[in-house]
């Protein structure tokens, strides 16, 4: 999958009547996403050497970005790391979720590197923490000096396979949900599934959203070890517990991975608008900032997952049975497949009109054909969106009615 | 001067003992810099068509951030032509100064866009103004849903030769100097010098420092000009009132142009931190700075050439002819060689080593090379520093009494 390709570059005059210029130029960029088990233990050097662009020095001084939350649970042991490396680290501990993803906290951010006297080029910032605070951070970074390397370290799932994962980075505004932001990869992600051995169900099934996306839009495979495995990975926290396990959690995480990452690079800067990896992202954008803090924003993902699932069905694309199928993972998985926002009148009118002035005017929104497989449309109706929900709205409530009785036979 | 040249691209994947992912990609930019007279005049097609990735045509609309005082001055004869040509244009005027170069005049902006409702990739933001305004719109512009395109309009000599022609947008932030800021090139830029006619002395003056940094380093034949003409080019605004004046007003705008875009181009996000057209810019963002409201940009940079000059003949790369040319043709341009704030304590020791921190932990600091040449330094010392302001300050205090003496004799 690796290839080279020719691009123009140079500076073109011409000053047939007046003057005009046209400066053509190439930006060649590079980054890493680095598995790793246990980033923190003392004997590990994979944070140190794993990715030669940013290697750790005896000596070398760092500034590191980390979530409060971690750093109450984490935060000796990730300390004691860089003293016995001999890192000189500077913590700043940052709240980090959704109601706090705003320019406030990259200023905070800001604030921490102009303290630390930051070196532009030499001393990348490490962030460490869940998909918000990766994403403040890494927008702070690609603004401050007009761009300081930074470097992730997902703490959640979601983190692992998303937002540590691509080259976003934003803060929200208003109500628009990463109004604010950037494209700045990080020079690497370490990922390391030893943090979500602390995360609660909830943010497990919140990153497994994601991993769900992936899947449906382009690979059975990992819908079906999903099927299998979802719960066990759970309950089990990613930890690997039996050999069975842990050769599941790290097929479910490393194939997320690989599939998001084939799908970004040939696009990196969003160039094409017709990106699969939306699936899931036309409706939850506006859903998330409406019923914030209600949703996390997997969450908010798989309602839009769902809700697009059942138009699928509406429009032929999937079968009923792969719509059922579609939505009990859900629910196994943890995830809602219905919230009241989606009754609201004018949300999800509105929801499509924000995308659609995001992808250049049209719709180009990503619908599943079968499991594993996609398509795009531009002739999405509100009444079709209104019928998609009402479906939803009565399957989600006949699911909930067996779930409920099955808890109540089981016990 | 155009070439084309191979960049490697892809995702490769290695799953020796744990998994790594490298994604390698390429980001291919274009923009253009169109000179135009009289952009505004109602028979002009210019704006329209002079680009064809920024075409307007009837029925489009625009949203126009544009400095409150060319709104002023200019902003009846801009809405007719908008009027006249079909143009929906939706007009914010904003004040511009280095007083509010800041993240508050950005969100202005934001909060603009979001009130237009702009489409993201068909509606071009359009800012009109002055260098400051530019920076603060272009970088508004980028972060806007991680970068939404913008067309420059410079109304001021340096907007025209300096802000306008490169790719970097930004804000300050404390006393930091575009702490805040991108790399994001406009679509396009279009060169009207009918702006300059309105200018006062002071912002000509402001546009000539960087011309004349350009003819420092790169051009004995444009610092010529600039000796011969630049006395009767602020008289007559650059408006070309003889053939004679209207061609060097041409050539010296047109060069200075084409000198910055060759610097730029093979360089344009500052991979290689040797830059000459950096010089000038070593000391005076913090003189700035330091002295604001006091120096115009243009103006700081002017203070840090005449000190770099100094310290370029005690360090024996120009001659003291040379130096005394060097500013005498500042004091005939209307800019200072001297500021008081370069006698602070401290000062110039912490400029400098801001522009290292800056610069990657080198000084990598351009001198002149007699005239029109330059060349990379790494071993300034404070004391030659200090030694070259106060030789400044002498020089600077001789050319005065020499001035007032010739306005005595001449009145």
């Amino acid at each position: 999958m690796r290839s080279a390709a020719s691009f123009k570059l140079g500076l073109s005059h011409s000053a047939a009547t007046d003057s005009t210029w046209k400066v053509e130029a190439v930006k060649q960029v590079e980054y890493h996403v680095i598995a790793a088990r246990n980033l923190f233990a003392k004997d590990s050097t994979r944070l140190l050497d794993g990715c030669s662009a940013a290697s750790l020095h005896r000596g070398d001084r760092r500034l590191i970005i980390i979530d409060a939350n971690v750093d109450r649970i984490h935060g000796d042991r990730i300390r004691g790391y860089f003293e016995h490396h001999g890192i000189r680290a500077s913590f700043v501990p940052m709240r980090a979720d959704e109601t706090v993803k705003e320019w406030g906290s990259a200023v905070r951010v800001v604030d921490a590197m102009n303290g630390f006297g930051i070196d532009r080029r030499r001393e990348p910032v490490i962030a460490i923490g869940g998909g918000v605070l990766l994403d403040i951070v890494g927008f702070a970074a690609s603004v401050y000096r007009r761009g300081t390397p930074y470097i992730r370290v997902p703490t959640t799932l979601i983190g692992l396979v998303d937002a540590g994962v691509g080259v976003k980075t934003g803060v929200n505004y208003g109500m628009g949900k990463n109004r604010l932001g950037t494209y700045a990869p990080a020079l690497a992600t370490f990922v390391d599934r030893a943090f979500l051995r602390t995360l609660d169900n909830r943010h497990l099934s919140n990153g497994l959203a994601e991993i769900l996306k992936m899947a449906l839009i382009k690979s059975l495979d990992l819908f079906e070890l999903l099927e299998i495995f979802g719960e066990r990975l759970i309950d089990d926290r990613f930890q690997g517990s039996s050999d069975e396990l842990d050769t599941a959690a790290t097929q479910v995480i490393a194939e997320s991975i690989h599939l998001m990452l084939e799908e970004l690079q040939p696009n990196l800067w969003e160039s094409c608008l017709e990106r699969c990896v939306d699936y899931g992202h036309t409706f939850s954008p506006t859903l998330e900032m409406e019923a914030l803090p209600e949703l996390l924003h997997g969450e908010a993902v798989a309602v839009d997952m769902a809700l697009t699932s059942a138009l699928g069905y509406l429009r032929g694309s999937i079968s009923e049975a792969e719509l059922d199928r579609v939505l009990t993972v859900m629910r196994h998985l943890g995830l809602p497949t219905w919230n009241d926002v989606l009754s609201t009148p004018g949300v999800l009118g509105a929801a499509l009109a924000d995308t659609v002035r995001h992808r250049d005017g049209r719709q180009r929104l990503p619908l599943p054909v079968g499991i594993g497989g996609h398509h795009f449309v531009n002739d999405v109706t509100i009444d079709g969106i209104n019928s998609a929900s009402a479906l939803l709205n009565r399957k989600s409530d006949e699911l909930r009615v067996r779930e409920t009785s099955v808890t109540k036979v089981a016990s």
